[in-house]
């Protein structure tokens, strides 16, 4: 796949193009800037496309995704936190395709997903090509690249007397997923391990880890998701949450208008707020 | 939709078409049977298509689905049996498209998932357009149809300590959703909720039911699911399986071999072998 930081984005004539961003990701963004356009897509690959396209809108790097598998309690110190054992296996759950937005897009949140609203700072990890039992030392070989991800969670739904303990329907309403801004090669990021990420609500940091602190690592996770089971290119996995979130801090749910930031070395930073429908 | 049963089929030159079925569907199938060909599709909707076609190959009436949407413990006899309290709201898990499987087609057991395999027959519902935030008054006005199909389920992997407590990995291989024989109208089953069910292996019944014994129905299944969420046409909701499964039973789990059959009164029967692989 010829890119080094894959973006998707509106151009200054309206179309929807995919484009290749050549350096590190500008941590002001990138509108107004002409990029190198792909063509192709995920299904048939991008390759060099002709000539250049100037940014107006960064949109969500997937158009679709077949599904978003999602780790649960990947990091020690957040299993501690929700005082909940770790698993024999990776714990999974699922978001449809509708929960995918875009970097800076607002996420709107419905009524009943207010009184408990919640943030999960993420490595997502976008799969390139279909594979089945796929084992663990050719897992990477699967990758198309890796992006920043909010798990945004409405924790009334998921606490166990309202959902029988199942995380999913928490998770999965519209834009419950934003990811961006860039997929970032496998060539640029050899090792998923060695990612400093940051999750901060309007500027104050509530998140900080390094990615060599998860309790499953990206071989293991994709080598579990796929036994047995077709992992489809496209397929964007959530790899599970630091410590730090708002279910366990005072006063530490969203509030409307709330800002939140997700950052990850080498990749740049997602930043959404959310608005409270009435 | 015009049609009353609605059927997906390789015919005998090998094309893979739509068919209605106009009478009751044939507890020994339809292979061999002349069919009025449906033209279009989920996306675009079906309409009475030129002359008619033989039935060579019954496939699963679905080629593909956005998501698989399904209910845990929604009879309040399975909830006993596996002593787990009712939540406030549905219990909800997700399949991936990939479990999709026709309605007598061999279902292939990695082997990584056959220690504790089990089945769970369950009601089907296929959305017919696209919606968010359905009221429950209008919400069969969102069903496509109803179908028979098996929650296939791997419990080694369902069970807390080796899943978090999360169902869906458990359910998610490819082949762990057959569904069949057919898509019946909302014309001809105007109430989802006064239906028989059954489920037998090897011939010997082990779980029988009727839907109006379904703690959520299917109007509230339907109204929880689009609360904030757009449910896309083509999704398939399994509603929940009622008590017998093979969890509770001694020597209930599937063996190498096992024929499982569900059926569903005006709907049908599928019947799939379980295959274990070596």
């Amino acid at each position: 796949m010829a890119f080094d930081r894959l973006v998707r984005f509106q151009d200054d004539e309206g179309k929807i193009r995919y484009g290749n961003v050549p350096y590190e990701f500008p941590s002001d963004g990138i509108n107004g800037t002409k990029l190198q356009i792909l063509k192709g897509d995920l299904s048939s690959g991008f390759s060099k496309g002709d000539g250049t396209a100037t940014v107006k809108k960064l949109l969500c790097p997937l158009e679709t995704t077949p599904i978003m598998p999602c780790i649960g309690l990947n990091y020690g110190q957040h299993a501690k936190e929700a005082d909940l054992p770790i698993a024999t296996y990776p714990v999974v759950f699922q978001k449809p395709a509708d929960a995918l937005t875009g970097p800076y897009d607002d996420v709107f949140i419905h009524v009943d997903a207010q009184s408990k609203l919640d943030y999960e700072g993420e490595l997502t990890v976008v799969i390139g090509k279909d594979g089945k039992n796929i084992p663990e030392d050719k897992a990477l070989e699967y990758v198309l690249g890796y992006t920043a991800g909010n798990d945004v969670s409405a924790r009334n739904f998921q606490l166990p007397p309202n959902s029988g303990g199942q995380f999913g329907y928490a998770k999965s309403f519209d834009g419950f997923a934003p990811i961006g801004p860039c997929i970032v090669s496998t060539s640029i990021i050899p090792d998923p391990q060695q990612l400093d990420y940051v999750t901060k609500v309007n500027g104050e940091v509530r998140q900080k880890t390094h990615t060599s602190d998860m309790i499953w690592n990206i071989k293991q996770i994709i080598a579990h998701l796929s036994r047995g089971t077709t992992l489809r290119k496209g397929t964007a996995i959530m790899t599970g949450t630091p410590s730090g979130v708002g279910l366990f801090l005072k006063d530490g749910f969203l509030k409307d208008g709330d800002v939140v930031e997700v950052s990850v070395t080498g990749i740049g930073a997602i930043k959404n707020r959310m608005v409270y429908e009435k």
